[in-house]
């Protein structure tokens, strides 16, 4: 899958001049629901069908600072899913240099929105679960087939 | 009213090494929200009632740059308060300093949580606006009673 | 000048499922910054030469709350400017809607970055203050020529 | 050590109505700052001496959400240091729970601010070390004489 682009905006960095740490995370979460959205599926519409998808664990390696203007290329893979939890994985790079600037990984799970209880999608939103099952097969298969130099940015 | 007052965190501040000019927006929000509960008032419980106070004015004078670590009084004044609308003014002040290192203003409105449509907090629930128009009165009456090199900030 | 566009991301909405109210100073940022480099500046140079643009003074006026997943054009034009001071105005538009969902205004000056003292950058890097002014005028131009109702939406 | 205590922000919470996920590790970073100040050093000095203390490293494990208004304490515990390198753990409690509602850890390096180089902090600054090595000591002898009850949230 395509990587998501963007650069860095000034107010993402601190007094080191470099991106704050906690950014880190916001910038998953936007290439997560960048994956999302190209495997077919808006986050929004699933909140509005009653599912939320919180997070239940985060690591970010941070291997060198990025800073105001830097523009971003971010691979996501999808490295677990079973339809009651997914977990993705992350590669940060800055412009054209083949070693990441960061790596990480989150993981989710999906709750009912009215109870806030675990949740199948695979009964409650059936198309959105194949949607996903998909590209998690996807990413899974170009893994597989990666020369390991591109297999290794995201471990 | 006492003011509020807190810290300066380190992620709040950025490249410039003072803190991001968007931030001072969140402090203010932080010294209204503890205006209201010094107030008696609980903005969870006004939430839990179905009134929202989204901010629909903000203004920011930048005096002196603040920074990591400096130890804020912020100073909250209502200005205006009808039961429909409600106003704010706001001054910062780092250490002892007498001179604020920022000042400003917000205006809110009460809106029903399910329409979305102005509410009158006189009516849905009397008691909250009994406090805030208490406040009111009391910020009134201590402006007229200040003297004026202790108005001046805040203008 | 053409708008700067980019969606609203997940993690800048509240509690009240809408934009927090201190992002727009953020967005206005980011559409600020886009603006210079359309102009021909980039910021980092201009730190990079001992410059920096701080705001003295900000303005929002929200008009219509906006949401995880808008797109946003943000129209962004220089109002006042004269090589110690700059002023610009914006106007945030939803979608293809004809009218702003917020407007606002900041106000900068220039600062040498070792003395923190106002700075001419006339003088400084006349460079940069021919391309500003150029800017500026252009705005200015299209301000007189525009329709009203294309005027009125940032004042 | 006593744990850090503060509220949770109105603007901290996402659209989900629960505290966003990167901000945790500001919280963290918080805790840290003040572990450090309650060791008797000031951030804000090392950085005047010329020593920066990155992030390497991040884990956060969510387990309850925490929302607007919840008070919280911070546990944080120095689980590494050998001047070079230092470890933090944290475990997140709202109110008076025994369980935390997260839990975590950050690893930092020691950097020389003008050349971005690894810095031995027991050379650049002994006292600073001393303190650092101290309040590591007193960590691990705590931790050591803990019920197991009290050890296991931070793992």
């Amino acid at each position: 899958m395509e990587p998501y682009r963007r650069r860095i905006f000034y107010y993402e960095t601190d007094r080191m001049a470099i991106v704050h740490n906690s950014n880190y995370l916001r910038i998953f979460e936007e290439a997560r629901l960048d994956h999302m959205y190209k495997s077919g599926i808006t986050y929004k519409r699933m909140e509005d069908e009653g599912v939320l998808i919180p997070q239940v664990e985060a690591y970010v390696k941070y291997i060198k600072p990025i800073t105001y203007g830097d523009e971003l290329s971010i691979r996501v893979r999808m490295t677990e899913f079973n339809g009651v939890k997914v977990k993705y994985e992350y590669g940060l790079f800055v412009g054209n240099e083949e070693k990441p600037s960061a790596t990480g990984f989150t993981a989710h799970c999906f709750l009912d929105d009215s109870t806030r209880n675990p949740v199948s999608i695979k009964k409650k939103i059936p198309e959105v679960f194949r949607r996903l099952m998909a590209a998690f097969e996807k990413d899974m298969s170009e893994k597989r087939n990666a020369a390991p130099a591109l297999n290794s940015p995201m471990t």
